[in-house]
């Protein structure tokens, strides 16, 4: 047996033989072609292969994930169905006597590089999905099985390099028992994602994919960040011990589901979780949510070729709020810029996009993208407990900016005869350290602030999260940090406003007793988090945790207060 | 007349024709060649006529500037004398009967891009230079003059898109009484240029160029950020007035040279000026400055093929300590990466170069770069009163690793037999919001802070300074930026430590106010603004602006800062 390192991204224990997610080799020798007709009858039959197996792709993602997810594969259909390509690579075949594997190439990347040379994104996504339906087509011209992680059949765990978005939409989630990835950390999609579909991960291995060998036996070890190749009897009995233990431990913490959360000595938090999409929400009820921190509004404007409209923002809206009921729901107006690109809205290219125009700084700017939001959120508010919170701020001049577009919505609604609740909380992200510098004079104008640790934890220590170099430097244990929250914290209690936090550290063991001790009223995180950190919680004693406040605060490193709070929670 | 508004960069009103510094139109009609003799020897001339300019203009930079400076010359001179280059120009004419321009032409251009398709900045930069050299004999060949303004020889103004460095760096001080461009701000190279150059000058007029004609008689007004086309004799006879009363100003503020720095309530406060070679010392000297509060070492690093040599360094160090005689010498070591490249060192191309492995986090990692710094600056210790700045720290372990690194290369040099001073200040840059926030701790280890208040509003507001899309957010007022300030310079005396500032906003007539009531000790800025800031602060009462002090520190705005302000010192 082999046991390969990684980073443990998603808690668990998955035993299963590998699956291998990885583009098989698609290469060809070239030969003359004797009868023409055959090889278009080949090409017809690889097409054909093909788009049955989109199409059942596409109707397991939209049941699996919803419309929105599915969109690709409705591209990738429309491309293989595409005259315009598939007719020139027919004449290839009968004019040139070209082999279809040489005619498909050809063409294809005729296409792809007149589509990728054009300078518009909408454009150079087109060039990927001919890339992507091209690889399809030749493998099966080839009669080469192409990786089809959304029809997988019998218990796996995938294997890959890492995992894109569109390959964790296709995962079949009643065979993928977990996965393994070459590159990522946990923040990465991978591992966000794969606390979202509660499956075991590990990422950041470096080279799983080189080590293992189709059909292997895996054990996944997303507690300690292990992957395990072909074990004994002996380690498979163990690690069996070690799965059971660990759904026990996940029954313990099923009994709080419908708890609320209070500290040892009878203080009360609330934990919410992050959402992307309504389909999200089932998980948020299924972990014990208390309601939704954070909608990420991002999903519906990406993956489309145009803004979505007003009327399909507000039934995404309407729906999770009326899933959650009278529970609150924090929606985050749009944030888009930095590493977040929507083709169709033609952004800045910029030097230093994490410092650049993005989220609310593009919205004031492009009030016809801002107000349909805005709208369809105030539409939505009659259907639950809605609460709007504005990303980036970093003056109160552009709070009050987005604010007064906000209320002047609510007036046009109302002349409109449009009902909008009146008991819309308005708050802001804290991501900017100029806004937690200055939270008490932010704290006099907002309902509530959401600490957004990702992005505050990167500026104030001036280094790019996603950048390996410096990733030494983003230290959510930071001193800075905890006094910059804490600065937060208290301001919003000064002016009987609430503070949460939104970022990676709200769920984190070692951030939540430091949390509590600074008094932080709402948690939010992976819906999967949420049962864990409520078990830890009800053990902390507030009071002792804000004994240590003044002393973490006064710490010289990072170092410094993981020492001092593993030495007092252990 | 005509008067174009741009944005006042250099103070000071000039007088005198336009000099327009940019390219001619060198383009050609292509046409046979009967002699090639003749050609050939059309060429030569014009090589030789570009080898003669070159030399003089390498000769004047040399004296005027320094050899540094002179560099890029020299790289010119070999360009131009490269049989490598040379030879397959001439065979071209005399084989294929081309005419000399386009032998040059396309010789220069196989070269060019046979350099820069090299993934190597190095020869990135020879490609520069052939470029450049080509121009220039392309230029002669057709009889065109080539802007040299190294070689102007009476009075003019400068008019030109932009000035790089090697233009200014090519400016003869004794004709050229003021410039005028159409892009740039404050802040931007050829501003801070015209300050050291002490020359008038308005940046980003936005099209100067196109408007004015040679010879032109301009004026061009520093003070209001005018630039006025040909002005009536009345217009003349008022801005000679200014003019004068501009030059009596200057002989009040000279009063002050040789002038200690007190408030109107006799409170010292210390004056130094920003340098980036030894050759800016005498500029320092002549504006009364108390000091170097930051001296730039990145110009020994630039503009090379190699790094620069441990004796190279000691050299120029020396030389500016024992310029200053007594008086203190700030020195900060290398910060090179974000806008900062040497082509030499390979530095990784990164998504956000602002948030990357730069200054500190670079040299930590490259001692091999580090090492001969450290070694040099303490070895020219001895000369002067020298004070060591590590830039871009984020954590306490940062400053720790950098001081071990210095005390370590401080033994080795006892051990060596060599000289080291034992009262070395040695201090940090505080332009990253977390150490701001805790200074506190940094207090404790540090022997002085020097406040970069550039880059800590870039970081602190989280937009790029250099972005014009978020340009808006660049707000030196923003309350948040004076209470981080606040924080840096109480814990400082909290410690009995000294602060200071080496950004621009130590030398603005806003700021200057704040920061005497905020307790800074030491202000380093451009050394022609020493005179007046002196000036300003003898007429400040340091007990009234301390007294604003909680206003200013809880109010919302940058704009309510610049108001109470104006209302408070008007």
């Amino acid at each position: 047996m082999t046991n390969i390192q990684g980073i443990a991204a998603s808690s668990g224990i998955a035993i299963a033989k590998a699956y291998q997610l990885v583009t098989p080799d698609l290469s060809y020798e070239k030969r003359e072609v004797e009868n023409p007709e055959q090889e278009v009858e080949r090409l017809e039959s690889a097409l054909e292969i093909s788009k049955q197996e989109l199409e059942k792709i596409k109707a397991h993602t939209q049941q699996e994930l919803g419309d929105e997810h599915a969109e690709i594969f409705s591209a990738h259909l429309l491309v293989l169905g595409d005259p315009e390509l598939i007719n020139p690579i027919k004449d290839k075949i009968n004019n040139d006597k070209s082999m279809a594997e040489a005619a498909l190439e050809e063409t294809a990347n005729m296409f792809i590089s007149m589509f990728e040379s054009m300078d518009n994104e909408y454009m150079r996504e087109r060039a990927a999905d001919i890339k992507d339906v091209t690889k399809r087509v030749m493998a099966h011209l080839q009669g080469v099985n192409f990786p089809n992680p959304a029809l997988i059949d019998e218990e796996v765990v995938v294997i890959a390099s890492d995992l894109t978005p569109s390959d964790t939409a296709q995962l079949n989630r009643e065979f993928v028992k977990g996965f393994a990835t070459d590159i990522g950390g946990r923040t990465s999609h991978s591992a966000i994602m794969a606390r979202s579909l509660e499956i075991p991960a590990v990422v950041g291995t470096k080279d799983v994919t080189s080590r293992i060998s189709q059909n292997d036996l895996l054990i996944i070890d997303g507690i300690d960040g292990n992957v395990i190749i072909n074990p004994s009897e002996e380690e498979l009995s163990s690690y069996r011990d070690k799965q059971a233990n660990f759904e026990k431990q996940k029954e313990i913490w099923a009994q709080l589901k419908d708890e609320p959360t209070f500290t040892s000595d009878g203080e009360q938090v609330e934990l919410v979780a992050n959402i992307g999409t309504p389909e999200d929400v089932a998980g948020v009820i299924n972990n014990g949510g208390e309601g939704v921190g954070l909608y990420r509004t991002e999903f519906l404007y990406m993956g489309k070729s145009e803004l979505p409209s007003e009327d399909e923002q507000y039934k995404a809206y309407k729906s999770v709020l009326e899933q959650m009921g009278d529970k609150p729901v924090v929606v985050r107006t749009l944030d888009v810029g930095g590493d977040k690109e929507l083709p169709y809205l033609d952004l800045p290219k910029e030097l230093n996009p994490f410092l650049g125009f993005r989220a609310i700084r593009f919205c004031l700017e492009n009030e016809h993208v801002f107000r349909p939001q805005l709208r369809a959120l105030l539409r939505a508010s009659v259907h639950g407990n809605l609460k709007i919170m504005f990303p980036m701020i970093a003056s109160l001049e552009e709070f009050r900016q987005a604010k007064a577009i906000l209320l002047d919505e609510k007036e046009n609604l109302k002349n409109e005869g449009i009902e909008v609740s009146n008991s819309i909380e308005v708050g802001i992200m804290v991501e900017i350290p100029s806004t937690a510098v200055i939270a008490k004079q932010f704290a006099k104008e907002v309902d509530f602030f959401s600490i957004g640790t990702n992005d505050l934890i990167q500026y104030t220590m001036a280094a790019d999260r996603m950048n390996e170099q410096v990733s030494y430097l983003y230290q959510p244990y930071h001193p800075a940090i905890l006094n910059l929250v804490n600065n937060v914290i208290e301001a919003a209690h000064s002016e009987g406003k609430w503070a949460g936090m939104c970022g990676e550290m709200a769920g984190d063991s070692i951030a939540i007793p430091i949390l509590i001790g600074l008094g932080l009223d709402e948690f939010s995180m992976s819906a999967t988090s949420i049962l864990p950190a409520r078990t830890q919680i009800t053990k902390l004693s507030k009071k002792e945790m804000a004994s240590y406040k003044e002393k973490l605060l006064s710490m010289a490193t990072a170092e410094d207060v993981i020492e001092f709070i593993k030495d007092k929670t252990e």
